[in-house]
């Protein structure tokens, strides 16, 4: 065997340990995808074991095919959050994508822990959000527009585009966000009518009715 | 000078040195009291010079004594957080003290980014929080009973003893914690009442009521 | 069937669907009461399953039942901290009750990862901190006083009260702050005497002395 | 007079103070509006005058109106981060639209201390990111489809679409995250070309060719 | 049995118990132990039993006897991480040793969400980082010399020492950094060479060079 | 003018657009160099000028040519911290150099919020750290032996090398941690040593000892 053949092989030998000592050291957590049967924690779901990640675990096929239908505000939603996109977990980052029917909207919500920001697909929209000491902040956006939400703060959106549907699309500072509608909240549990009442300041009768539309007993 | 005395005397000298030593090496960050006088950050309040440092930065003086009344709630309170209790910027944890007068309330509120935790000075008070699916978790409180409001759900207080005031500690995860009262916040503002009404699934007339009651215009 | 009455039908059946989607689509983690049969992480311990949850796991009946007995400081200490209040497993808050008897005291601790904020209930106490360079921060503190202790650093509780115990309610930022009291940890151990006596500055005999009283050994 | 009248009036007195007193009780920091003409702190830009914040701060009007131009890659793009939408301060969120003309790309880059998540608006495009172990994870994505990138990871981005450009709206875990485009870094700088080709095993031709590209130098 | 041995009897008896319940009451979070043999989370591993806990879980024995060997970059490390140091587990600390020989160096690579400090334990080495805006910062090192090099960003390690190996101890903000050399990234993964021309602006020639060298394929 | 010449000539011109854009378009923070003469927040210290910082920035010149000496504990330090180091600031992360003479030691010490990660670059050192059950986790360490100290928990150091100095490199989770010396904090301050001596369990001429030895008063 001639000596630049042999060099040649010794130096391949060498690429092979190489590349297989990188490979072996460097398995690090770059990502945590969520293995979604076991039970989360404070700070999100267990890892999945690494070797069967796959690109699928970051990826979600046309989130415009809405899934979810609220037909009293005139709203459908697809979510991609950790529990259907499991390559979020850890990651603080996720998004929601609504359409807003006409005369639709959606009623004053709190995210309670995080930020969102929104970008207008298409249509017109009022959205605005409510500060501690009562100031709203409000706007009209239309096509292309994004607006900010500070986290935890109530906020909400209506359709003011008179014969078009809005298209928005939402991130969030959260994998997997909790949505706190307030009449929902107040209107769909089995508190008393009377205290709930007390604690809005709304009178009975309202909350009554509230209560018979939300599914809320007492 | 005997050779004794001059090595007391050197060992002397060193302590000195290694304590001024000491004290200059180490004066660092173990606490960030507010320079109230500058702008604020993401992160709090600027550092006051720490020289200029005193154990009344770190005191409040007897926090039972209410500054502030809220007729309508027939509740008084007092605030132990960064601005009127500097030491506490950049802590992460603040105190609130309230008396809840007999049919009093704390109406439903969050604290958009801050878990709470609440111990019951004396009194009987119905406590609650909603979750994000509208699930009431909700107790009635005595003498010495402690209760914890996960981070930015709806929660509320009513005094629930028929003849006596209800008085309660309650702290915080922040320094600052914002607090957003629901009804002050959609009838304390200037937003169209039919939007307001739209947004919150309630009649136009109690939108115009609230907005009268709360100083709210439109 | 009136054309009327079917319409509201459908509008109610509308309305059962949205709610049932709204439920399902926001179970979210708003909170994650611990699951203490599970191994601790970093961040907390795993979540119990959320269908499990209810109000008594934010709930601690009466914490001035004082359960935990410290006779020789003449202190008697509650903790609602996650072992026995699960519901604050990720919230970054917790709550100890404690009672000072007269001529007792807090000997000299650290809670090395926690800020501290206390309310003396009732009584006269003496309490300080010492910040890294040397200089202690210190105050006389009576009932309704609040007196705050930033992260880490060493303090201490006197009662100086002459004839009243001192009822005292403290928070903390961590759901379940570890507490290093320095005289027990240089003297509860296994340690050499000499190299105690050392990394001290005390004498020998001193070491041994409380070697003695903590149960330490060598 | 009548009594009533008197009453009402009294209850309306007690109304404006207790708005007054929790207007002014509440002026917390639900958010802080970056004040770009201080300097930049390790947390954000300290905060506007609250006073001084209106719905404009949280606001950028049509993103898809792209200022940016990369002839080079055929790329535009619009960014709504800190600097050109101070909202965003403290928020930890952040967008940038960018659309990617035919035979377009964005070259492999990190964004060294963010997560992203992107959302194809229209068009078609092969995108991906490599890990720790040098897999790498791709996907050809279409109109709606979602795709996340781990924080820090490398990822590169080309329109696969023939004819059409690809629009794209991208979402950040931070307000103000950096871009490191990797053959911009190593090209546009005044490293000698030896010491590139060393470390990025390229040859030195390659190198220079790149520098003469990228405006580098030595 | 004389009165004062009693006395002594009945205050040893309460020193016992005492020391006993302190020592219950603060068995509490000071350390999170990895208990590798479980899933990772987001925060790191679950902690293993306490009462399993030795020194050695803290302990690593002489790092500088390395492990791990980069034949074609004249390296070798050894890693104090996690998975072989499980006392790190949540400590967001961990350390790397690593020489370099003559003519050696550590290519272009990142720590994707980590922040560096080395110190040179001896030798002479070439060390720079490059920012967002292509600007590198570089610099010659000797005996003693500690460097800093932000979060995420591109950085290297040339031996510019003619004749000596160079000495090399890193600290991460981590504590399992994941490591990605750009070359290998680039290189070593199966994507089209066309594709990863493309978007680093190499020739493809350049690009199947690396592709042969790196153990990539297509 | 060919046509060949002039199109280069506009490639060029694009690639001088595209350049500078690139670098106007992500001047983002990559890092934060601490202005020292700017008052510090509770995240640090506000950021220098960013075309102002230059590579010293990230450099401190041989960390081992100490500075600070402790003639009482035979130890000498540099410490590589952002006050002498600004390019330290906002990265989490720093460095102490010491050397332990013979029969030296570093006394019993915690850093109040900070882990702590050491490397023996020579000598023979006991090291060890107290949990707060009172546990002694120590070890006797040598060249290039590793150990890590768990947040805020107090340690300690004592030259075990009979004939020899002993040479340390630690790494903190933190840019300028604070340093408590527990004996320094007890006798350096101004408490009365009745009070100190409660507190401590230690006798009050033991206590009166030490603040004569370590500058404290009363």
């Amino acid at each position: 065997m001639s000596p630049l053949i042999s060099n040649i092989n010794i130096l391949f030998f060498f690429f092979m340990i190489m590349i297989s000592l990188l490979n072996q050291s460097s398995n690090a957590a770059d990502f945590c995808v969520a293995d979604l049967t076991a039970p989360e924690g404070p700070a999100g779901y267990p890892c999945k074991d690494a070797s069967t990640v796959t690109s699928d675990d970051f990826y979600l096929n046309n989130i415009t095919r809405t899934r979810t239908r609220y037909p009293l505000f005139k709203v459908s939603a697809t979510f991609a959050t950790t529990p259907n996109f499991p390559g979020l977990n850890g990651l603080g980052l996720s998004m929601h994508y609504f359409e807003i029917g006409v005369d639709g909207f959606v009623p004053i919500l709190t995210k309670p822990q995080t930020s969102e920001i929104i970008y207008v697909i298409e249509g017109m929209v009022d959205v605005g959000f409510i500060s501690s000491d009562n100031k709203a902040f409000y706007k009209t956006l239309r096509d292309g527009d994004v607006f900010a939400f500070p986290k935890g703060l109530l906020h909400f959106f209506v359709n003011s585009g008179r014969k078009s549907t809005a298209r928005i699309l939402a991130s969030y500072s959260s994998s997997d966000p909790g949505i706190q509608f307030f009449t929902n909240s107040i209107a769909g549990n089995d508190l008393p009518s009377e205290m709930v009442a007390k604690v809005t300041f709304l009178d009975t009768d309202q909350v009554k009715k509230l209560k018979a539309q939300f599914g809320g007993t007492n």
